[in-house]
């Protein structure tokens, strides 16, 4: 049995604040669960039985799961008095906690301190509830929820009002719930618990997640990373916009990093959407069909009017979804149903449908580099039984319909395609969300499941701070290329390791102290002979040391870094050089530890790489090479001492290989680091 | 009476190729039409009428509008006396013209020879015609567009397949149709006849317009300026990615440059979106609801529940659009009728709502910071009746609802607020995209009619090629500010020049037969000595003369020119300078001449803008000052004899102004230059 058994799947249940008064919130509760078939008993003094207990010694059961409808202040001690009566979950819905002060946070803490002492897992507090439509189970206080129809998809939101908000628009789609949960402030049930609790769910089709806030940023993508295995997971993220103030204000939590938490939910095998309105799409869609796993689906296209499948095809390739010329065979097959008046290499427009339009499908969908068909199709029931063609069709790929028409025609064909398990949409746009979400949940599985790379760690005794020598020092014993480099003392040295290196040669301060030398003139560059040297040191400010090194020809750069995230712990980013790309955030993000294909994935990320696969004459960089370094910084932070290290800037040379310029490595205080290594 | 009544409000009407046979297009097109109010004559020889003529003779009145659906190659002929019939206006569906080939490029050539011969003025060919509502006028081979209702909003799409979709879509909204059309090939009638016809048309709402290409790209952008003075008008421009051939092969024409087109089409005041979902929420929301004219219109956002109002928010704030602090006076007002567990400072939070809910949104619309009120609630008829509560209130602003639920419930209750005038939206970011686009036409309206600013154009008698040095003296003539320099024969002219300089000097070729400079070597930079000089020269490849200029100090660049675009003729660019930001596309583009206030917002329309607003410790760009320079080159741009000026890079100095440090002028091979000029 499942350990949330008890609260997603109750055989009985107890209200507390039970009433028949409207407008109150246990009235509300009290309707939503008039039609659960096990045993519901009222608690409110003076109307109902005055306490669990009471009714637990008159009914002679006692309820698996306690509903609390009363105020924050009273709700620790009735709950701590239910899990003495036999209650072992429980849902608390009242606000008035950790969100709103000092007050409710001492309220909240109480609550934690039942959920420690008595193991009664509780969901909650200041959430709207769960819906479970198969067990009949509405456990909210908007009654209306009752007639949700029961389905494959599973939503698992933040907020309350959010869960409500997807399971209706999902309904309104034709998609059915298998769980609707509305996580509220996370005192003891977190994303990651219900995740979890999903994962043992045979009903199961698909999971539509949204994230305000991770706790246990690694417990939750480790249970995506589970579930993805058997279902699909599409993922939005609140906080793209600075709302951190209304964020903390809704949960009490802190809103998480946006960029991070998405890099970390894809990483897990997510597929991530920007809007709720997408998020119902890519969920319909998966909840009915997945696609073989592979990187680089391609779509076919079907489409009866050309406009339509124009802003389709255009939403697709924007997305970066394939959408290949069709093969010789398949071209000459469509020349043999379809008169010659339209565009047929893909999409394939067939103009006004008529009855040759299955035979159409199922030739573009035999293509051998089409993995799903995509067909739009506006009803013109004069010319064709659209619903009855697709369902006729035996396609050798799964299909995706979108459908326009009168509003209320076009609905009805919708369920009927959804009841013979085709997603379908309303829109062109729509459509593409679909389809994009089918091809990244197929390229997300393509690269599961694979072995971390694991580096032997250097034995290197460091102590705080690392000055950008050893720093260097630590980077090539990973392998990573480093330019030649002498430290001197003074002047006289730095003569002497101009006329061993030869020029030209660049000249730094080397003072752990200044993390920023050239905003303070540190760095003399282009160092050809003893007069240049004489000249850069008279404007070098004073240090402790100096560096002389090589000076690296021109070439494309990187920046390349490990750091701790608060919530998920080291992250490797990669991203391009430069003032631009860094106002932009041209960055890329992975949870460390990486594997090699997570590594060499890095670059594609980036929206100017280009620049660094030979753009402008300058050298393609070494993939591999540049993968080398990311997992050198992966393998960096998995070392509990180190707090961050950034490789800035990371220079492609004329041979692809690629050289740290400048890297800061930054240790922790405290090297015990246990609490997110 | 409108050069386009004959064709939209047809008193009498004749089918081409009408029949009874089920599954033909003239079988469709009948049935269509049986709701028109005037006669309609059906020619079909052997069935019906054998011709026009004949049909007239028959019922002694001659058709106002055409409508053929027979073949491509029989068209013209029949067009030809039916215009000798006494027929004004024609609609033609059949495809099988210029986008399938040879054959059919001859049968539209031969189309556009009865348009000019007979003056009948021409919709389509290879379009599913329009829908006139309010006049029973279903002109297209869709017979259920019959039952879409009367309403504001016209819809102008390249397509007649996204006519319909998006005037389905809009019925679903709850949203009415004035007039549908569908463009196809354009032979006669474009996008900006349409357009002009709508502006005299009091009936008129908004306009929802769809392009794929615009062969008269002035025309199109004045009909969309003088519309928006009327009614709102939102785009969505086709082209994003390449789609070139599909594109080609729908409408016989080329795809316009996306970017291009959405530049001219702001510029001229049209709202843009993304995609056709997008311009259904925005058109929805504009067809009930203008704002007032100004810049950066205030969100104040009330919401019923927090997670779906973080949403809100987030969507809002990342497309751009403030959702202000609100005033104390409104805090404390809100304090008198809201508990105060709940965020309450915009958004605010009501938590569950109450019967205050209508005071809570008065309160907040009459914030002197806010110009639209935006609600997000779910329904919960238990603890409020929410389309009473947005009906009672009496607020300052306009309202925008977002109105979640179970579906049927919430189509009622948005159709019933639609009704009372109160744009409504399914999800929180239907609802962001409608309040963006109240916003932004508030915002394009406060910018428009402001007057050009005519800059005297100097004389100059210049003969092709332009190199470098007179490129710089053109634009020093407009008050662009350029380097010293002195144009040298030989190494002894430039070490003269350098003495006279004082150093340091860049030293360059002059050739203006080579573009790049930079990339044979031609250009040293940081010469001071004598020695430096003679070691540049020396590196130089061979050239005509030389350029020997002052060396400015270093500063953030930009890349600023002018170019003549083929369908929109001059438009300038203004960018920022490396190559991150060039392979990122961060450009802003505006049709020449500009206004001052153009010119001013260019840099704004930046992502990288903070760059140059004294980024990391950078002087601020002195805005007076580039805009200077980009009316400079918008008067270029207006000289006939010019095809192209390019300032790359345009650098800021230390003292805010900008230098060209580079220019290149190119002259038009036709100087007389009146196809585009």
């Amino acid at each position: 049995m499942n350990a949330l058994d008890p609260l997603f799947a109750p055989r009985s249940i107890a209200i507390l604040g039970a009433s028949d008064v409207p407008g109150k919130l246990g009235t509300a509760m009290t309707a939503s669960l008039d039609r659960f078939p096990g045993p519901v008993m009222k608690i409110n003094p003076g109307r109902f039985f005055p306490t669990v207990a009471a009714a637990v010694a008159a009914e002679g059961i006692a309820p698996d799961l306690v509903i609390s409808c009363i105020p924050a202040a009273m709700t620790a001690d009735a709950l701590r008095a239910a899990a003495a009566a036999g209650a072992r979950a429980a849902l608390v819905c009242a606000g008035g906690f950790a969100e709103s002060g000092a007050e409710g946070t001492a309220h909240q803490q109480a609550l934690s301190a039942v959920v420690r002492d008595t193991g009664i897992r509780l969901l909650g507090p200041n959430t709207s509830g769960f819906i479970a439509p198969h067990a009949s189970l509405t456990a909210t206080f908007v009654p209306d929820a009752r007639d949700l129809e029961a389905g494959p998809v599973a939503v698992v939101a933040a907020s309350g009002g959010v869960n409500h908000a997807l399971a209706f628009a999902l309904a309104d789609a034709g998609v059915g719930l298998r769980l609707g949960v509305g996580l509220g402030n996370s005192v003891d049930v977190t994303q990651a618990d219900v995740l979890d609790h999903l994962c043992g769910d045979d009903g199961l089709g698909a999971v539509a997640l949204h994230v305000e806030t991770a706790a246990d940023g690694r417990r939750l993508t480790a249970a995506v990373r589970r579930l993805v295995d058997r279902v699909p997971v599409v993922a939005v993220v609140v906080g793209r916009s600075d709302v951190g103030d209304f964020a903390r204000s809704h949960t009490g939590a802190l809103a998480t990093s946006w960029r991070v938490t998405r890099a970390a939910l894809r990483q897990a095998g997510a597929v991530l959407v920007d809007d709720e309105r997408e998020l119902v799409d890519a969920v319909s869609a998966l909840g009915r069909v997945r696609l073989p796993a592979r990187p680089g689906s391609g779509v076919g296209l079907v489409t009866a009017q050309a406009g339509p499948g124009l802003l389709l095809t255009d939403a697709l390739r924007t997305a970066g979804v394939r959408v290949p010329p069709l093969s010789e065979r398949t071209v000459k097959e469509l020349g043999d149903v379809l008169p010659d008046l339209t565009y047929q290499r893909n999409p394939v427009d067939t103009g006004r449908p008529s009855p040759t339009f299955t035979q159409v499908i199922e030739h573009v969908s035999e293509d051998p580099d089409v993995d799903v068909t995509a067909v739009y199709a506006l009803l013109e029931p004069a010319a064709l039984d659209l619903p009855a063609a697709l369902q006729a069709a035996r396609p050798a790929t799964p299909l995706v319909a979108v459908v326009g028409g009168p509003p209320e025609q076009a609905r009805r064909a919708r369920a009927e395609l959804g009841a013979a398990g085709i997603p379908c949409a309303t829109t062109p746009a729509a459509g593409a969300t679909m389809v994009r979400a089918l091809a990244e949940d197929a390229a997300n599985r393509s690269r599961l499941g694979e072995d971390i790379v694991s580096t032997t760690w250097p034995a290197l005794a460091l102590s705080d701070p690392v000055d950008e020598h050893t720093a260097k020092n630590v980077l090539a014993g990973f392998g990573v290329r480093t330019p030649v480099r002498r430290v001197c003392a003074g002047r006289e040295a730095a003569h002497a390791a101009l006329d061993e290196l030869g020029g030209p040669v660049v000249v730094k301060i080397l003072d752990p102290g200044v993390l920023h030398k050239t905003e303070v003139g540190g760095v003399q560059v282009g160092v050809r002979t003893h007069d240049d040297l004489d000249a850069a040191l008279d404007r070098l400010p004073a240090s402790p040391a100096l560096l002389v090194e090589h000076m690296a020809p021109a070439g494309p750069e990187l920046i390349a870094g490990v750091r701790r995230d608060p919530v998920f712990g080291p992250v490797v980013a990669l991203g391009a050089g430069g003032t631009a790309a860094e106002t932009l955030g041209d960055v890329s993000l992975r949870l460390a530890p990486l594997t090699a294909n997570e590594a060499d994935a890095m670059l594609d990320d980036l929206a100017t790489r280009a620049l660094f696969q030979g753009a402008r004459g300058a050298a393609p960089v070494d993939r591999a090479r540049l993968a080398h370094v990311l997992l050198a910084l992966s393998s960096l932070g998995a070392d509990p001492g180190v707090a961050e290290c950034e490789i800035n800037p990371l220079r492609v040379l004329p041979d692809g290989d690629v050289v740290a310029l400048d890297a800061v490595l930054l240790l922790r205080d405290d090297q015990g680091g246990s609490d997110d290594a």
